[in-house]
């Protein structure tokens, strides 16, 4: 087999990556809200099924795009969410991503309860006074405590973003969520994953910044 | 649709899903010594593509599994990469990981020069003058550069990781490392991604650890 790279300058390699999954998604159709969303999840992952599986709540990139410029901090429940997404892009909206998995005594808290860090980390993030994005991309445990904490009035997030991957309780999770009536951007089934999450963050922030450039 | 949360105690999530992923692939034969490591790459994933897609050189696995134990440094093309993979267990075995892509000097560099980060970063962990693993979850140009200098003698890895995702020489820059003959572990085809890069290398110091308790 010949191997030919093709000759691209770094600038401009996400833009054809772009124009490539535009070229083979053909005729679907894509709401032009969620298409920029939906395109950085194909891009993350190499994979077309997230043109079906990513749900969005009524006005969801909306809604979402007013939280990020009122500086809304966002929540991740790993490290990896965090390091994914583009903080200078949060930082010149006046927002931050905070990620208390990590934290010692989350661990301590978590063990002793015998409940997940993610769920110690969602109750920390609750008492935050400030308006908040969640980005789940891993743990399912940290949405079903979100869906608890949103329907007993405890918490009030500007969306959910619900794409944690897997195999146990991650479809139920995610459908939970949509059910909350909370704004969100959830991939249906069981994939998404870290990558996806971060993606979708970043998909927003950029749309966020278009916006402030027109 | 009735949502029905499994009662599940965090510590066995894991293990359940693993459980979940070997029902599911039913009558498929799995080479033992790579069987951990795919089926955590689905894990991370859910995307049972990777049964297929992961190429894995002749003793890969032992030798990985031998570079941890020496120590090894962990080289990724992101933070998310970093991020991802179990730093305690790379310090154990006296190893770290490191990623130079957000180093500014790294950035500056690049852009004189107008090649992407990856590369700079690239060459300056082929200075290090350690046993090396290189984990490259995203960056086709990181891998071609590591082939160009494998190729010319400059740089002998102990494991190269290949897993980038994309649609601009992606598929290329894979096959390349496989031509070259280095030890490496691939994710043939467009998948692939920081989740699968800190995934396989998670499943590689899981391996070492369990021949440490032996």
């Amino acid at each position: 087999m010949k191997i030919e790279i093709e000759n691209i300058l770094p600038m401009d390699i996400e833009k054809r990556s772009f124009e490539i999954i535009t070229d083979e998604l053909g005729e679907v159709k894509l709401d032009p809200k969620h298409e920029p969303i939906i395109k950085r999840a194909i891009h993350t992952a190499a994979d077309f099924e997230y043109v079906n599986n990513l749900y969005f709540s009524e006005g969801a990139v909306d809604k979402a795009i007013t939280a990020i410029k009122n500086g809304a901090t966002i929540i991740t429940d790993t490290q990896m969410v965090k390091a994914g997404v583009n903080k200078k892009v949060v930082a010149k909206f006046g927002g931050e991503v905070i990620c208390f998995m990590c934290d010692d005594d989350v661990a301590k808290e978590a063990k002793e309860r015998g409940v997940t860090r993610a769920i110690v980390s969602m109750e920390r993030a609750s008492k935050i006074d400030r308006p908040l994005i969640f980005a789940i991309g891993n743990a399912p445990t940290a949405l079903i405590k979100l869906y608890e904490m949103i329907e007993s009035g405890l918490l009030k997030p500007e969306l959910v973003i619900g794409v944690p991957v897997g195999f146990v309780n991650v479809v139920e999770s995610k459908e939970l969520i949509i059910e909350s009536n909370v704004t969100s951007i959830v991939a249906r089934g069981r994939k998404g994953g870290s990558n996806i999450a971060a993606a979708i963050c970043n998909a927003l922030l950029y749309m966020a910044s278009e916006g402030e450039r027109e």
